[in-house]
């Protein structure tokens, strides 16, 4: 079959020969993790030239970024806010994701998002792991003076948490009043949460040391 | 067909007759809310005489509880938390809420039902209604003289995205390090937000009210 030739701009080429690579990826990223499997690997995988691979998705994290139908490009949004002063990040970073969830076309496919990683384990492989290795990594590249780098890995997965939740509440389940809150009542809100599992130099950080004493009583 | 005389403690009942009231009770209270549905009409939907679903569920509440799947009573964990001083509830809190995700049999049903609140609207909408009635009226009766009760609403769901983004993440999507971290460590980090979120004057609330300008920007 002859593949048709650069089209400027989006590059839908031969959607069966889009469609196996994606599946390809899919696959080879649950199992592998993000970081360890190579365009070449995944070439293999769906039987065709890692030069197609380049062409339909030019790198690894669009292909990833396509694979698990993720509407944005989330080191871009991640640049934008951390462009501006420090104190001011936690409040772009909330007021962003939460733009992002209200609108119509990006949110509908992080609701899909959200809900497919929650409820089918492959897909949720795909989303930790991405946000274990690549966000926490533009986002180490971007904060290495101002949070020790050891640190981030755990607070960026607190402001996870609680960023996560609030669009499950917000979005998937409809927690009243959540669900209706205007967007900058809800910055107010959260904001100072992010920036303490952020910045705060006294934060007691989770760790896997076991508690000297039993939790459950 | 005649039913079984009553068991002491646990009562199966006809297994047939049990999933007929758990699937009317299932689609009245996702359709109507939890409040606004009667046991006579869940009787009446399954046909049977709602002495039967009195027999075999005793309460509305362990109707619901049993038709949800959901592994433990909230008011009787949330009664025992509220035991106790009040700079130490939400420590409690949290606490709990870890022990019950960490436990083998309990965290299984709970991961299981949180699953199905996101990918399956329904269940969604019973477990977004049993909180935003039961669950905050529970807590508004138990806190009412240190919890403006206008604003417990908004309050409760706010610690609801905490500690469902941490069952999320650190049971769901598993991401590390929040995924292995040990109880009390996380306590430590999270019981702050969760008594900001409950207790904190200068908390400013979330409302419906529209921003003033346009926060998209």
């Amino acid at each position: 079959m002859t593949e048709r030739s650069p089209q400027p701009g989006r590059r839908p080429g031969n959607p069966d020969t889009r469609e196996t690579i994606l599946r390809s990826a899919r696959e080879l990223f649950a199992d592998q993790g993000f970081a360890s499997v190579t365009v070449r690997q995944i070439a293999a995988h769906a039987s065709v030239d890692p030069a197609l691979i380049h062409h339909y998705f030019d790198t690894k994290e669009r292909l990833f970024l396509e694979a698990v139908q993720f509407p944005i490009d989330p080191s871009m949004l991640l640049s934008q806010i951390f462009r501006g002063d420090l104190a001011g990040f936690p409040e772009r970073l909330v007021r962003t994701f939460i733009s992002v969830w209200d609108d119509p076309v990006t949110g509908q496919a992080m609701r899909s998002l959200i809900r497919r990683a929650a409820s089918d384990p492959q897909t949720g492989r795909l989303v930790k792991d991405f946000f274990t290795t690549q966000i926490v990594a533009t986002v180490r590249d971007v904060t290495s003076e101002i949070i020790d780098p050891d640190e981030l890995p755990v607070r960026a997965s607190l402001v996870a948490s609680q960023l996560l939740g609030l669009a499950l509440v917000r979005y998937v389940l409809e927690f009243d009043p959540l669900h209706t809150a205007s967007p900058e009542s809800l910055i107010a809100a959260i904001a100072p949460t992010i920036a303490r599992y952020l910045f705060d130099a006294d934060l007691p950080l989770p760790t896997d040391d076991p508690p000297a004493r039993d939790t459950t009583h």
